[in-house]
């Protein structure tokens, strides 16, 4: 299978239970659902889902086995952007090449559906924990892990130190701590314990663990790149949207940003040398990150 | 012991876990853990915890079994407080006798605290899931049981709802149904959760369901009379902060809110009687939501 139809099968995979995972519209005179679904539902490569599910067949587990993971973590991701978009963050027009979900909806109602996004992610975990693939210690784990990765050693912690650092110059390390959590804490997350959920020994879990570290790294740097170097058709979001924060692109150029990209990528694929063949996929989704700044 | 000494108790039980479940300071030079500190532990009555507490202790149950989920609803309802009082909502001043979390840290910071308490619960539930008292099947059933409180099917559906309802006119049963999802789905979740855990049989369950569903509405009617009779200096938020939305006094009057809360206590009082002798503190409790009004 080409990488081209493996990451289309996996897109179409997330896509149909994100689709499942919610009801189809509000039983009340609100828009809550409607939200929700909105950003979910765009148009959107995930990747994290993606990973998950490549992760699983790498070592051979059932796709049950990772795909209420898979699901949580894509609810997470579009929660995240509900919030990165809105006013009091960078005050975007358009994402997932659409307007953005607080300029249809309005912003209090964009903000609940960001925490709705949140709640029906640990939700969709913990009722698909009794399931033949995926038990309650699995669950309870999953969730610790995925809540972990949100909260204030991860992804909120991210946003709060990038939204400090507007306007002032970062050091090499501080750039890379702020996206860590922001970005790499997520990507982590997901790939770590879909290598558990997968039975992956603790070497292969280390190896995915630095892959996705990496990869993480890799993607947002590859986001900073485009932000000013790309072509907002193709990116679907706004150009310079996060101009402000703490880029890649500000510190290092953007013909420095590409060659650390490139540098993190080749980092990724080194780290899955203890996966052998095994690793093969996953080695060319991170070569393919570098692919959408082409 | 008195209902005092014991809500006193509850409420120090409470406090003590609930400073535990957090870090005590920001690793990062952002205040996000100040943040969530902030509005999470100012004087509060603590009434959600103190009601797993109580019903634990009417079924003879370690406190042990019920804490976790004292704890997480507690969270989650800070977490809701500071989403409240943003300017997209009720835009407060006062909350908790203090300056609200959004006018003391920034409406980003706030958001992102918000955020961060919503996954410090799951992730606590998640994390004692391993405990002598409360196991992985406790952990996963709990979670789910407060995501759905939380989600599409409960609290942030009532935000939206409440919202949506401004500056119109509502009949009684659209401003119950605002309640009910707004402020009665916690209040529900977590009563019937700490009965299960707590090993009560099935119609003391339902007893407590019903008890639950009435108290969390008089508790939202006294809060309403509160908004517009109430001294500031006693309920520790601004007075008038909720005019513009579903209130119970715009539809029945001052006189005619305390009629509809006295009523609705009596039915949670009543609804007690399934558990004998053993209701007693939880009728105590539900007499004393009245008693904030005098």
């Amino acid at each position: 299978m080409t990488l081209a139809v493996h990451l289309e099968r996996g897109r179409q995979q997330v896509e149909q239970a994100l689709d499942r995972a919610l009801p189809a519209r509000d039983p009340d005179p609100c828009r809550l659902v409607e939200a929700m679904r909105y950003t979910l539902l765009l148009p959107a490569k995930r990747i994290r889902g993606i990973i998950c599910l490549t992760v699983a067949e790498a070592f051979a587990a059932d796709p049950g086995r990772v795909l209420p993971l898979a699901v949580a973590v894509e609810m997470v991701h579009a929660a995240s952007l509900i919030l990165d978009d809105l006013p009091a963050f960078d005050d975007a027009e358009r994402r997932r090449g659409a307007t953005t979900c607080h300029r249809v909806f309005g912003e209090s109602t964009a903000m609940l559906a960001s925490i709705g996004l949140l709640a029906a992610a640990f939700r969709h975990l913990a009722r698909n924990g009794r399931t033949r693939w995926f038990g309650a210690d699995d669950a309870t784990r999953t969730v610790a892990v995925l809540a972990e990765a949100v909260g204030e050693d991860g992804m909120v912690v991210g946003e709060a130190l990038d939204l400090a650092a507007r306007g002032r110059e970062l050091t090499l390390d501080q750039l890379e701590r702020i996206h860590a959590l922001k970005t790499g804490s997520l990507f982590i997350a997901c790939t770590a314990e879909a290598a558990r959920l997968a039975g992956a020994g603790p070497a292969e879990r280390n190896a995915l663990e630095t892959y996705a570290k990496n990869l993480g790294l890799a993607f947002q740097v590859v986001d900073d790149v485009l932000d000013v170097a790309g072509d907002p058709a193709r990116t679907g979001k706004d150009a310079g949207a996060d101009r402000e924060g703490a880029s890649f692109v500000r510190f290092a150029g953007v013909e420095g940003a590409r060659r650390l990209a490139a540098e993190l990528v080749e980092t990724a694929v080194a780290a899955l040398a203890p996966l052998g063949p095994r690793g093969a996929r996953l080695g060319e989704i991170a070569r393919f990150v570098l692919e959408r700044d082409r």
